[in-house]
Order: C-alpha cells, then structure tokens, then sequence
C-alpha cells in the first residue's frame, strides 16, 4: 500500500493511497457494507457513486457466514463482487456493543452471538487471520473500544491491554502477513488527552501501515471529540493515512478532514436513508414530512445519481411511505453520492488552497440548515 | 393502439403491440408494479430485463397515493420513471380479494380502505376517471371477480352485472377517452362453460380493443384453467390481443401460450423472490437450502442478467439469509429477466414454427424439475 500527499491545505490533506484494488482518493469516506454488502446497493451503484474503498465488519463476517466459507469462495471481494478497495475493522467495537456475556481477559474476547447464541473467542491472532481470510485490503487489530463514559482508571488499563494486543496483531500479521494486505493501528484513550497522547505514541512506535483514532464519536460532546481528533491527528506521522472511525455527520467530516483526517466511515448514509432521511447540501429532507407529497422537485437538483436524475419527492416519498424496496435503494444511493460527493469537494478545495472558504461556504449552507439533528451516536 | 399477428403456430400467435409509450412483442409477460414500483425493481433494472410493459394496479393507486396527486404530478409514466408501456386493471379483483365490508350494487363497489379503515366508491365510470388520471395505455373496465368455487346462480348474477359495467365503462372511455389510451374488455363467467361463452360473445359485442380473462386463476384446477382459456381465446377475435389475468407459473405461461393468449400478468417472479426462490430453465432453486450455502456457481449459467454475472448462489444466499435488501433486488431481476427470458423463447419458437417442440423440450427440462410447487393461487 502507498500513500501519497498531493496537497495541503492548513492541517487538512488531499491525497491517493494505492490499494492491491485501485486508488482511493483521500480524504475518503467508506460507504459501510457489514455483511458483505452495503445495505441496499449493488456494487454498480457503488460504482455509480464514486465509491472507491467500502468497509466491512469483521465481526458480522465471522459470525456469518464464516470467514472459511468466505475464504473458500475466492475472498470477500469476490464473494460480493466488488473489485474496488475494501478495509475490515477488528471486530473490537462490536464485540463491545453488540455482543452478550463478553468475557475479556488478556487471552482475547469471549462473546456470545447475537444471531444464534453460540459461543466465540477472538484473540488479536484470530482477528488477524480472520481478516486475512477475508482477503480485505487494510485490515485492523483487535481492539477494546470503551463506552463513553469512562473513569481514567478504566480506560488507562483498557488503552493498556489494547496496545499489548496491538503488538500481538502486528506480530501475527507480520509473520504471515497475505500479499498486499495493509495494517492500520488503532488510537484508543478515551476522553483523557494524555491517555491518547500516550496511546498515539506506543502505537506509531509498534509501526503500522496507517492510524486509526477510535473510540470517537460514542457519545462524547461534539467539541470534545473534534479536539482530540485534533490532538491525536497531530501526533499521527504526517506521510500516513488517518482514519477517524465511525464519523460521521456532513459537518463532522468538514471538521475532521480540517484536522487533519484522511479516512471515514459511518452508517449514516445508507441507515438514515431507510429511515427515509436524504441528504442535500440544503440539509436533511426528511420524506416523511407531508410537505413533501406534492413535490415534483428531485431530492437535490445539483445531484448526479440516478435517485435525482429520475424522481420527484413526491414519488420517492410515496415509496418510502408505503415501505416500496426501491424506496431505500434510491435514497441510500442518493445519500452516499451526497457523501462521496462532499470527499470529492473538499479534495478539489484542498487542491486548490480553498478550504477554509470551502467549509464556510458548507457550514452556512448545510449546518445552518440542519434544524433537527440527523442522526445519533455511532451505532454498531 | 395497434396489434399485428406476425406469426402463429397452431393457437399460438407471435404479435406486436404498438402503443402510445411503445412497442410490446407478444406474447407478453408483464411484471407486477403495485403501488408504482414493481417490487425491488427499479426502471433501469426493467429496462435491462427486457421489461416493454408493465402492469399498475388501480385500487391501490387510487388508495396511495391517489389518482388525483399522480396526475398533477404528470401521470403515472412520469410519477415512477417509466418510459415504456403501462397496462391497469380496473381493481375490481382488489375490492373483492382485499377490502373488508364491501358493497355491490348496481350503481358500484362501496368498500373500506385496508390501509386507513376510510370509506371508498368505485363505480364504472369512476375507475374510467382514476385510469384515464393515471394515463394507462391499456386500462380496464370495473368487473367483479368471483371467488372459486361459485354456485352457478352466484356466477350468472355477478356476469350480468360485469356486463353492465363493462357497457358503462366502455361508455364512460369512449365519451371522454384520453389520447392512445386504449380498453380491453374482461370475459368472466366463472367455471361454467357455457357462461363463459356467454361473457365472451357479449363482451365482444360491446367492442373493446382487446380482450382480457378474469376469473381465473383463483384456486380451480388447473386442468379447467386450461380448458376455460382455450374456450374463451377461442371465443374471441382473432386479430385482437389476448390477456389471461394474473397467470402465472412458467409452466401456465407455456400452456396458456399454446392455447392463443397474448399477455399475462403475476406476482410470482417478484414475490418468490422475496420469498428466496429463484426461477432457473432447471426448475426453481429455494435458497434458504443449505446445500446452497457453499455454491459458488450463479443462479443460472445461461441468464444474461446482473445477478447471474456477478453472483454465486452461496452469495445470494448469505445475503437472503440475512435479510438484506440486495437479495431482493438480485433475486427479483433474475426472476423477471428468466419470465422475460421465458416469453422471449416463445416468440421466436413460434416465429420459427416449432412452438410444439419448445413446448415439449420446455417441459421435459422445467417442469419435470418442478419437485415442489413453486407458488399458490394468485394473491392480489
């Protein structure tokens, strides 16, 4: 995997990592496909989006269909027909929030499954070879992801056994390490600056292909968690990928790539879009709203998909309303075009040195708009 | 409209409908579209099946969203973005099948809204007006449709009935016929032969553009089936199209076929699909299976659609068992393109003057596989 810095702009970065499955063009938001598909779109729509890199969980994958089967079927990206870049995460943060009777120890995470109630073990050695069955282009160790909130106690022994299993991983993935599959560390630490100084530290010193900052966006105060986005970006290598998991709303990835941010991901898009929520650089529509049963208009004039070329509100309401399948495909279509679209405008701002007048001009089109929060906390 | 029979073979007949949105080569099969969408499809993915025509219904489109808000949005072509031809039923076979305390007179069809509970009318020239709002190229008169078994008393009363409406409708479409919108009259009769030829003389009498058979379909043996569809195509005017409501299994369609009928219409393909079984030339295959689970081949090695190019049975499976929305899609367009697929075999096999040995090497490969009953009676 490389990766290259095209651009500057303040701390914000425009640049292209070289995958063993195409280039991606940072900063990049990754469409989330948990089991092996991304909620409601084909890989033609995410090509049609302008989807270069999706992610998948790990954890759903191991408990279904099973990494083996996956693996015996020619990998993931064959078994779900994308030939763009894929990342897996470790399975760490579901295992915390979805999983029952979890039981860790420094030997890994014992957990119960929430599909069929049968018991499983993940240890950093068997995260990464899971992963490695999955065959997923940028893989992660296995990682204790704390519920906000946290005392320092706890999260200083978590961040602890974190990093031990960050070296574990690295290990593991080093010695059989699959052709052209990257490694990025995770950044635990809570909310405690100096834990997450500590823990930016010993993982850059353990040595990865990239960072990721998690245990963000779970809770914590908006501003809080811009801030340590901040502070941890700022120790990150500058030559490497970042990757702030699980972010966000359109005006967290305006602020987070401002820091420094290369890489997201989150379920917003293609979740809130089956809530009948669309995105537009006006700000959310929400289609169940009566004043949209008339509306010839398309869900965002300026929009290239094919949800805008084609439909009026009017319609994609009354599907939505009468719970129609194609409802969700065409919203989850337009929405990710609307995020991968907002990635694309901020790299072409970087490039030309206008971010700052960038994010301006989208907060007070955008965020003033938004008179009701789109969306929750990260949900797993 | 315009109907020329380009080639028979036997009963059957080959033929081209041309319409105001279209030609349409017979025989035809057209998907279902309920509530202005055909379930899990979107206009792309019908154009790519080879969809010419599809079928709206108007009962539930005059309940949600309402045939007025349709029409002032441009009809219902441009309300669901389909360019090619339309056909509606009149919903007379949703009143009877779906509405609770209903009432029949003479005057029309007073029934209670599933949706909401609300009180609605729909009388003959009222389902004229809601078709000619919709803007159908192919629309229907309001007919009852009796449940199976009936008494013949019941079924003789309900005909004469059916043909008084038909006289109003037709009445009602030629004082205020919208332009190229064209209305094919319904033969019903129940099981009785002699009504049917009753319904059929009489309802050709009154004139219509082509000739609809209702009333079957409805849970009767399918030998009768067989037999009152030769009857009433035989009945009917040679040079005029032919459609058998609501049939039906691949097998019907050949069957029907061979018997002189032209059009047909059912939710078999979409709703097995959601359902997880996939049409094949070998029979259905049911993917909840588990000898699926590890499959790495495609549906069908020969179909040409999206599915089929890019996805193993095991994939498909994995997706349908975990309830995601791609599986209905996929499995939907499959099922769409093998009828399509299916009534473009017939076509050229009678073109060609060996309907006879289709129909017999059809059989030997489809229905022969056909172990277990891919479907029930017709469902509204």
């Amino acid at each position: 995997m490389k990766f290259e810095i095209l651009a500057r702009d303040g701390a914000a970065r425009a640049g292209r990592l070289t995958t063993a499955h195409g280039v991606v063009d940072t900063p990049v938001f990754m469409p989330v496909g948990t089991h092996g598909t991304v909620k409601g779109l084909a890989p033609d729509d995410l090509h049609a989006a302008g989807a270069q890199l999706v992610l998948a969980n790990t954890y759903h994958l191991f408990l279904k269909p099973g990494h083996e089967l996956v693996r015996e079927l020619g990998g993931l990206h064959r078994f779900m027909s994308w030939e763009g870049a894929i990342l897996t995460d470790s399975g760490g943060f579901q295992v915390f929030s979805l999983s029952k009777l979890r039981r860790i120890t420094d030997a890994g995470a014992e957990f119960r499954s929430p599909v069929d109630g049968s018991t499983h073990f993940l240890s950093p050695e068997i995260a990464v070879e899971v992963q490695r069955a999955l065959g997923a282009d940028i893989i992660h160790p296995l990682d204790e992801c704390l519920a906000y909130p946290a005392t320092r106690e706890t999260t200083e022994r978590s961040l602890e056994l974190t990093l031990r299993w960050a070296a574990r991983s690295k290990a593991a993935h080093v010695e059989r390490a699959a052709a052209g599959q990257a490694m990025f560390g995770i950044v635990q630490g809570g909310t405690d600056a100096a834990l997450r100084t500590r823990a930016a530290h010993a993982t850059v010193e353990l040595g990865f292909d990239g960072y990721a900052i998690g245990g963000l966006a779970v809770g914590e105060p908006k501003p809080l968690m811009y801030e340590l986005t901040a502070l941890v970006a700022s120790l990150l290598p500058a030559s490497q990928p970042r990757y702030l998991m699980g972010v966000g709303k359109p005006e967290d990835l305006v602020e987070s790539v401002a820091r420094g941010v290369d890489m997201f991901d989150c379920v917003l898009p293609t979740r809130n879009a089956r809530n009948g929520q669309a995105f537009t650089a006006d700000g959310p529509v929400t289609l169940k709203q009566a004043r949209y049963a008339r509306d010839g208009a398309p869900l965002d004039a300026d929009c290239p998909c094919y949800a805008c070329r084609g439909f009026s509100r009017a319609y994609l309401r009354h599907l939505f309303m009468s719970g129609e399948l194609l409802a969700y495909r065409l919203l989850t279509l337009h929405n990710v075009t609307f995020f991968l679209g907002l990635m694309r405008a901020m790299r072409a701002a970087i490039v030309e040195g206008v971010f700052g007048a960038f994010q301006a001009r989208f907060v007070s089109r955008y965020a003033v708009s938004v008179a009701d929060d789109p969306g929750g906390p990260r949900t797993p």
